[in-house]
């Protein structure tokens, strides 16, 4: 934490503290992560004023659309927040020892990686991995702490036969023994009910001495209630989103949460017409991108029944589209359950989300399942995620690892220090250790960016002018959401 | 109720009962009441198999709506439903002695009104006054019983110096007094918050022997979280809107509560994915009717702040925009509650946000407070709508009712019978005592009505053909519903 942001106080017995999303997973549910900086920092002078626990301002999907399309240096991102955000916490989302890329990094680019985060102004890190295996988590931890900052350990809620309170708690523990300084319950895909949410947190409360976070996507419009519970039982921090960018995959309203608490023992303390000016500017600058808004923003209640988060089923609609076989999507969301059972019930969101949900396209395409199994899978199988949360199918693991090699470690344990290889490859294009860890993150990507920055041909894709006139609601048949 | 339609069941302990919508209330929040019978009817199979407590299809200002745009014989309508819902008791919005027109009617008309409704099929009669004078619900609730129907005592919910919960537990007393089958609180501004009505709700209970029914509007985003402790705290049964058409100045979705209700001891029983076959089919029936979207269809607080209802700034506006003084509804918002204290602070639903709204309007543009006085607050202010909720202000009578004669008796006592002029006076035109009473409600619009279908000649209102693609999300500054 910089040294002109405040130190972290103590959980209060009652006031309710607000982390607010909308730099961050609000526009990457609803606006395909595509907000640019330039329209986040003429309100921050007024989000600043706010009072906020913390602003969720990076990491997640946000450092990929920066390089990949918006050509901005996220690092740049983070530095301009930090001086616009000068009294508020900065938050992010860290996948671990995937860190913020789609692999596993060894410890010294983890390091590395928090290092230049923190020194860059990052004061809260978020630390997740897909799986709750808590050895991918050591790294990000123990590195967050090195530089005196916030490790806020994450469990990611799934519902399954081998999850429950207890199983979650056993987690909280462990990151409590970690080191960690608060907790976040991560229910990515709208799972959680209200009194599932109440027996939850107070079973987290009872036992991990910390304080504890709610993040609950609105996507079956249970978020705000889910909250109220998490509060009631002793929950001190929620995670909201200014109504401009809440409701649907995105999260509950920061403005609906503070009224409703208003006057009570839980008030958040926060001002209801200074958040709503703060909607006005975001109801604004929502027109600019909507060419990324989702044809179905509502309410979709079909995760509650089927426990496939919204996300998923857009990217298994566009793949079952491109081989014409939309009419399956139904047999895939059955086999899907299938295929993460075979998988030992990992919670479904980056990347195992991807892994089982293109295992299950081709189980249902081929009549045939398993005929074909993806590379992932066979990684997954091999234990290079980490451990699953409960045994693999152990003919499935046969067929598809055979005679090679299985791991029980922790998967970074096998990675030789590469931050070196790395500074190596990207020689002089790389102008400081952030650009390196930006190559880092994303080989191709990363170093194209770089280049065209040398270059002076940087150029962000296009937006789309303003249209007028308001379109049709469209059926629920696809969604636009990352699972973070 | 109809031979084939359940009788009403006690109030169970747990088990949460659900009124759906979807027919009325939600379609006039979202879509200004335009939804057309020959878009129910075909999904009225799958919701007469839900299973809710009942469905609201009538009354409120689809009658008028029937009438003026759609050009439906309403009463046409009701026994569409009827035929078409065997199964499910079917409600209504009935405004007392005003019936669903915007004058006061003689008992003789509310008896009739009444009858003809429950012989065409109506079940349930929700009745509220927009003063909560009680002598204004009497003769339409002995109606009810009358013919053996449910009668449903509705208190408006407000929020001013002379309201509190003690207030309306009185006039819920009143109501089951007076014969009431149940109670009602209806929230028509979203005003209400978690808390309040948790203590609301077990006030009345506590003290009324009937079953309670909340309806409280989504517009703040405040709704399922007053559902949830509404619910904990003793409601029966509460009011919700498939997803399709639900949030924004309509109400929580049912899907949603159904979903955080499952498995507890308050599970609704009903069948979520059933639920969800219904959302799919009014997406599509949505967009259909997409001329009469709202701009803004999001969560807005402000009524949290000000206390003025969503509709009723929309009203504001265009009465602004007309005068070009868009600028002054700032100084129209700060005036408004004063107003509403000069009238005894009369809750803000139709008739009486119309009253208040262009008072305060005038005031603010003549720049001289009640230099003009409408005629509807001189009417107010003599007693001509019922009782004030509080004394008006003394001063204010003075000057506009002068010398003229004040009422403090039930309004309609000073009205003669009616239904032999009104019979009289629409004469041939008339093939029902149903037309008779089309006519009652609107004069003009009503015979209009009646000489097209005499001569052939009803056409519906043009519907603009579907558009493709997305418009912009618009900032708040306009609003869409009626004060229902
Ligand atoms: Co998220
Ligand atoms: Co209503």
């Amino acid at each position: 934490m910089s040294a002109s942001t405040p130190t972290p106080t103590p959980a209060s017995t009652n006031k309710i503290n607000i982390t607010d999303l909308i730099l961050r997973d609000a526009h990457q549910s609803l606006l395909a992560t595509r907000l640019r900086t330039e329209d986040m920092l003429p309100i921050c002078p007024k989000l600043d004023a706010i009072g906020y626990w913390s602003l969720e301002c990076w990491g997640g999907a946000t450092f990929d659309a920066c390089v990949r399309f918006l050509k901005e240096d996220p690092w740049e991102r983070l530095r301009q927040l930090r001086e616009a955000l000068p009294n508020t916490r900065l938050q992010m989302l860290l996948r671990g020892q995937n860190l913020l890329g789609y692999r596993h990094y060894s410890d010294d680019v983890v390091r590395a990686f928090v290092t230049r985060a923190a020194a860059n102004g990052m004061d809260v890190f978020r630390i997740f991995d897909a799986l709750n295996d808590v050895r991918n988590l050591r790294t990000a931890i123990e590195a967050t702490k090195a530089v005196g900052k916030h490790a806020q350990g994450t469990i990611c809620y799934t519902v399954s036969p081998v999850h429950d309170s207890a199983g979650f708690v056993a987690m909280g523990r462990e990151l409590a023994a970690m080191g960690c300084d608060s907790i976040a319950i991560k229910d990515m895909a709208g799972l959680l009910t209200p009194y599932v949410t109440a027996e939850l947190v107070k079973a987290l409360k009872d036992s991990v001495p910390l304080p504890l976070h709610l993040h609950s996507h609105a996507t079956a419009g249970l978020s705000e209630m889910c909250h109220l519970k998490a509060i009631e039982n002793g929950c001190d921090t929620i995670d909201t989103a200014i109504s401009a960018l809440a409701g649907g995959t995105s999260h509950a309203p920061t403005e609906s949460l503070v009224a409703a608490l208003r006057g009570t023992p839980y008030d958040t303390g926060l001002d209801l017409e200074a958040l709503q000016e703060i909607g006005v500017y975001f109801h604004q600058v929502r027109k600019k991108y909507h060419q990324f808004e989702s044809e179905f923003t509502g309410v979709d209640t079909r995760v509650q029944v089927n426990q496939v988060p919204g996300g998923m089923i857009s990217n298994l609609a566009n793949q079952l589209k491109e081989q014409n076989a939309l009419e399956r999507m139904g047999a895939v969301l059955e086999e899907i359950p299938r295929v993460r059972e075979d998988l030992g019930y990992p919670p479904l969101v980056t990347p195992t989300s991807q892994i089982v949900g293109t295992q299950a396209v081709l189980n249902v395409l081929t009549d045939n399942r398993y005929q074909t199994i993806t590379n992932e899978v066979k990684r997954y199988l091999q234990g290079r995620y980490g451990q699953a949360p409960a045994p693999v199918n152990p003919e499935l693991k046969e067929q598809a690892v055979g005679k090679e090699e299985l791991i029980d470690c922790r998967p970074a344990d096998l990675l030789k220090p590469e931050l070196d290889r790395l500074t190596n490859e990207i020689g002089d294009l790389a102008r400081s250790p952030e650009d390196t860890l930006t190559y880092a993150m994303f080989p191709e990507v990363g170093r194209a960016f770089l280049e065209h920055r040398a270059a002076g041909t940087l150029h962000p894709e296009p937006l789309e002018p303003p249209t007028s006139g308001l379109g049709p609601q469209a059926a629920p048949t696809e969604f636009n959401i990352a699972v973070h």
